[in-house]
């Protein structure tokens, strides 16, 4: 790959280019979290972003960039849910065509939302047919923007503004910076982004990426220093974080600024998912709770450190969620 | 009653105190909803308040105005959960013992919450018992300040706070003023606060107080002008909205500030909180999501109208929560 790395100057630019375009999302401080773990956790809520998920920020980034060519001619993109709702409702605020690659086991709401927001989808099975080909052969059709996921300095460099603001929020709170910032991470985007940013501002702060089990790809490639793979028949609760390896430009990033990958069960998701909900009133998807979980079973030790944590999407079918919520019972 | 009226110099000076103690919670603008009821609504995200609800503010500002002898003699308060939580929060900060008074169906989270806060529960029957006589005893046994839910100056220039709030943030955000500003109502400690900090920095913005159907004393109180009260037979789900008849400071404030009281059902109730989860990924509780609610029917039209909108709290009961959900299966 010759694609270029971003830098911290692309990440502050895309801050310019979604300021008044996505939510500046609240970051949040729980009592009852803090002594839980025993130390200062701070919640960066970017399940109140537009569309319900950090995606929308480096999809909005992406296409604003495009030539009026560009946008004449449309934008294609594969994902599960979170990056498709992203970039439909980028694209429909740009008035560009998206057609938006999904499979058919994607949680309903994400569909639903994805269609509603205007896209035109095209739904595919997970286990027979290959989306990036699907993906790459109505791009070339139509002379369509193929819009990645995660492996694009653009995106990348959109999904870093969400540090870029947590660490300025942080510092009006409290005047410091934080020992430890922690992402979901399913290919890379955000937690690659987010590094830039962090680093640049904190270079001491250690950045880890959080993975659920059998989807630990980051993680492992982190510490072999070389893709790693995730078995293709593996499952996981968190629908958003299913990459099969990590993305080139996203684990160039990662392999130089991350202190390490965390992994977190699906068991702990879930009950990352309910204490949200109880604690916190905030609705939260499986993917979008495994930092939370990594802080709350001490698969992070935050005793007397000061850490941000990433709540990334709340997009979440009522069947999963209810079922976590029985938890509480 | 000669208990005096606050005023909004009250409520400024509740916000001092305040400050550093409650969160600033944030207000909330969302497209899908703007879309779907043809105006522009923001929403003030009270269910991320510290205990879940608004109460905090009144009953922080009340209890840091006791003096010495008075903190170490404890308080005292009734409450079906959400002014229960404050008080004990409030007290756990200060070093007071607090005693609570709450019905035996009080949600289980609520009692669970005041509990854990480190109050000391005595729990009586809805039907037989009456509430405000047992805390007057317990008060007079141990020379306890007794705190009321609403119907007292501090509380509701504490409540007010949340008012002032929200007008900078939107102040801040669209250097605009709201036609319209609503919250929930039960015996008006919320509302009143708010009016008097509305009405002292934009007169020309319409108040709305927010009732369950059945429980709408304030509505009918404000027509007719003087205090009506509510069947004592009625039953609503909104369990933090339940009150015999209007305060009087409250009353004496919305009778002179208040456009109207606007009224919704159940039934529009749960529907609100199902929108608050998919939309807006926020936990709301049935009496939190009313003002909610009255946009989302149409029972306050907001088309082309700027309008703040209170959630007022999140402390919501696990089977409660998930019969809302669903509704969107």
């Amino acid at each position: 790959m010759n694609t270029p790395e971003p830098t911290f100057q692309d990440v502050t630019a895309a801050a310019r280019r979604l300021a008044g375009h996505a939510n500046v999302t609240p970051l949040l401080e729980a009592p009852v979290l803090n002594e839980r773990v025993g130390g200062r956790v701070f919640l960066k809520a970017e399940n109140l972003q537009l569309a319900g998920a950090f995606k929308y920020r480096g999809a909005y980034n992406r296409l604003s960039q495009l030539s009026p060519e560009q946008r004449a001619a449309g934008v294609v993109a594969f994902s599960s849910g979170n990056h498709a709702q992203g970039v439909a409702l980028a694209a429909r605020e740009l008035g560009i065509d998206a057609t938006i690659v999904m499979p058919s086991d994607a949680p309903a709401i994400k569909l639903a939302n994805t269609r509603r927001l205007g896209a035109s989808l095209v739904i595919y099975d997970r286990k027979t047919e290959d989306r990036e080909a699907i993906a790459r052969r109505l791009s070339t059709e139509r002379g369509a923007t193929l819009v990645p996921a995660y492996d694009d300095p653009h995106i990348i460099a959109g999904q870093g503004t969400l540090a870029l603001e947590a660490m300025q929020q942080l510092k009006d709170r409290t005047d410091e910076t934080a020992d430890a910032f922690l992402t979901p991470c399913g290919g890379g985007g955000l937690i690659a982004g987010c590094a830039l940013a962090v680093n640049a501002l904190s270079p001491t702060t250690r950045l880890h990426s959080v993975e659920p089990a059998n989807f630990d790809d980051m993680a492992r490639s982190l510490a072999s220093g070389k893709h790693e793979r995730n078995n293709p028949n593996a499952t996981t609760i968190c629908d958003a974080l299913m990459p099969t390896t990590p993305g080139n430009i996203t684990f160039a990033i990662a392999r130089r600024l991350l202190a390490g990958g965390l992994v977190v069960t699906d068991e702990m998701a879930l009950a990352a998912i309910e204490f949200a909900w109880r604690e916190l009133k905030l609705v939260v998807e499986p993917g979008g709770a495994v930092a939370l979980a990594a802080v709350l079973n001490g698969v992070l030790d935050c005793r007397g450190k000061l850490v941000v944590v990433v709540l990334s999407g709340g997009n979440v079918d009522p069947d999963t969620y209810r079922a976590a919520l029985s938890r509480s019972n």
